[in-house]
């Protein structure tokens, strides 16, 4: 197994991603490329010491940066996600890992490797914490404007997901809508909820529409939706949870003897922290592309990094990408909706 | 100032708004019509002392559940709703507050006292806490499929409420959108932002796109959305609170010392409880109806009902659908976007 991971992605670059790798190669066994600035990861690996063969630094005199405008980002033919790309398009590895810029990786994966057969719009995903498991959600961002069909892919796409990768056996699949009965929503949801209905036949596993509370609720495994919606809905996420745990850390500093009890907290808050924290989940994959890509979220630490080149094993172990171009042909092509 | 208060409405309607009432004719004076079944709020209102003359019921034989389509809803002409709105079309009253369903009042508020003039689509909002004080959301599900205009007209009423009724003197107004920079977005964003920034000339305070996070960040008192996205961040909201709260329990509960500690921390929840708490934030008006109307959350407490019922008082005393007649007039009509 050969992945490949942006050495200049994230916001700790590439001291982060270095370190995730010589974890990964030390616990998993894996051959990872770092692209990036040669001199720059290889004093940086010099820190470590780790089984040489299984890393190998890839040069790439530039990098992107992580509010890059993709079409910017395109046009650097040799930053460390072009060459990374390029050597999964080559078969030189099986898959590609970045903490970096979203956007940029989709812009330029589309560009290198393409999209699989029948993929009509790939989709940024992100993997939630619900009270019993994880939700996937797609699209977050990549397609801001949608048609009806699109989500039925997204559905088809995000169920082979949670079924190959997530080992969810039959994932529930959910629209996300303003309301549990069908007929709900606005122009796009109500003719997607038509065509999810009429896909049940062919056996995708669609429970309904989901609410904006059903993110979190544990009652689906995927929750579509277009790609406006999802990266609203992504950083609202993460922003309330900064936000409550402000609110209640000043209302402790408030009160001496809150502020004694706090510190007998701390195991429980680690137990939560580890709960909720995006560094065990492995990143979210980027669906419908013609190669395995993971994106790790851009304040990554090294096990977060680690564990997105773990799920990159599972994506191209379970030959994921044969499944959903098979699947993609089997639900058929759009009739214009 | 007289205000109708929905008897019927809420998660645990008649009782909860007939104290309610009660609190609010002693505190703040004003006189309430309870309407509902007429002998359930009475033998309700049995149970306390307050000024006999503040305080009258109006008989309607029918209630709206939580759950009601509003068609359904604005069939039954003898709802308390119906018969409330009644009050206030006829001159009897000033408002309208009803913990009820949100739905059916817009429905029976649309055939009852009707639009302001100039006013496409009346708004149902939220009024959300954040880090220095409340962000105020619109729409959040009256108007599912909307055109930038309408975005336009919702911040016109947004900056008015914030200014007359929440004291916000300039109030800063965002688009909610996918990215900050301008040029973002899905094609109503688009569109909207460059109605938005062209009503900056008008003296629209339009500080640019706001993203999922800055629903709680604190750097917008005003954000317009299509009521789509609006309802599916509402719900969520709620609900990641909600999430976490259990969460960080089921953790507290695992580690005895935590358990312990946990005891203090009481004065620092309570405060931080009082900081998230819709109780306090005393309901959210429907922008755009010929009347004030204040919705309050189905599961308020006597104490959320007084607040709304004091918000009421506030709509009223501003005179704010004046100023929003005024208002949307100088901004113009709809050139078709």
């Amino acid at each position: 197994m050969r992945i490949v991971l942006d050495a200049m992605g994230g916001d700790f670059a590439p001291q982060v991603p270095v370190m995730g790798a010589v974890q990964a190669v030390k616990e998993l066994g894996v051959k990872v490329f770092l692209t990036g600035k040669k001199e720059l990861v290889e004093s940086e690996l010099k820190k470590y010491s780790y089984p040489e063969d299984l890393i190998e630094v890839v040069d790439a005199s530039q990098s992107v940066s992580m509010d890059e405008q993709p079409s910017k980002a395109l046009r650097k033919r040799d930053s460390s996600i072009h060459v990374g790309l390029n050597l999964v398009k080559e078969g030189r590895a099986d898959a590609f890992v970045s903490a970096g810029n979203t956007g940029a990786v989709m812009a330029i994966s589309l560009f290198t490797v393409g999209r699989i057969r029948g993929v009509e719009r790939p989709a940024i995903t992100a993997v939630l914490p619900n009270l019993t498991g994880y939700t996937f959600l797609l699209d977050v961002g990549a397609n801001v404007d949608c048609k009806p069909f699109h989500l039925l892919q997204f559905a088809v796409m995000g169920s082979a997901y949670a079924r190959y990768v997530l080992d969810e056996e039959r994932p529930r699949v959910g629209l996300l809508n303003v309301g549990e009965e069908e007929g709900k929503g606005n122009e796009l949801a109500k003719e997607a909820y038509r065509l999810l209905k009429d896909a049940k036949d062919k056996g995708l596993n669609f429970i309904g529409n989901a609410e904006g509370r059903d993110i979190y609720s544990g009652k689906f495994d995927v929750i579509v939706c277009d790609g406006f919606v999802g990266n609203v809905c992504l950083k609202l996420s993460e922003s309330i949870a900064k936000t409550l745990a402000k609110i209640l850390k000043e209302e402790i500093d408030k009160h001496f003897i809150s502020k004694i009890g706090a510190i007998t907290l701390k195991p429980a808050i680690k137990g939560f922290k580890r709960r909720i924290d995006y560094a065990e989940i492995g990143g979210a994959p980027l669906l419908g592309l013609n190669a395995p890509v993971i994106i790790s979220h851009g304040s990554s630490n090294a096990k977060a990094i680690k564990n997105a080149i773990k799920t990159a094993t599972r994506f191209v172990k379970s030959e994921l990408n044969r499944h959903i171009e098979e699947e993609i042909e089997r639900f058929g092509k759009s009739n214009g909706s």
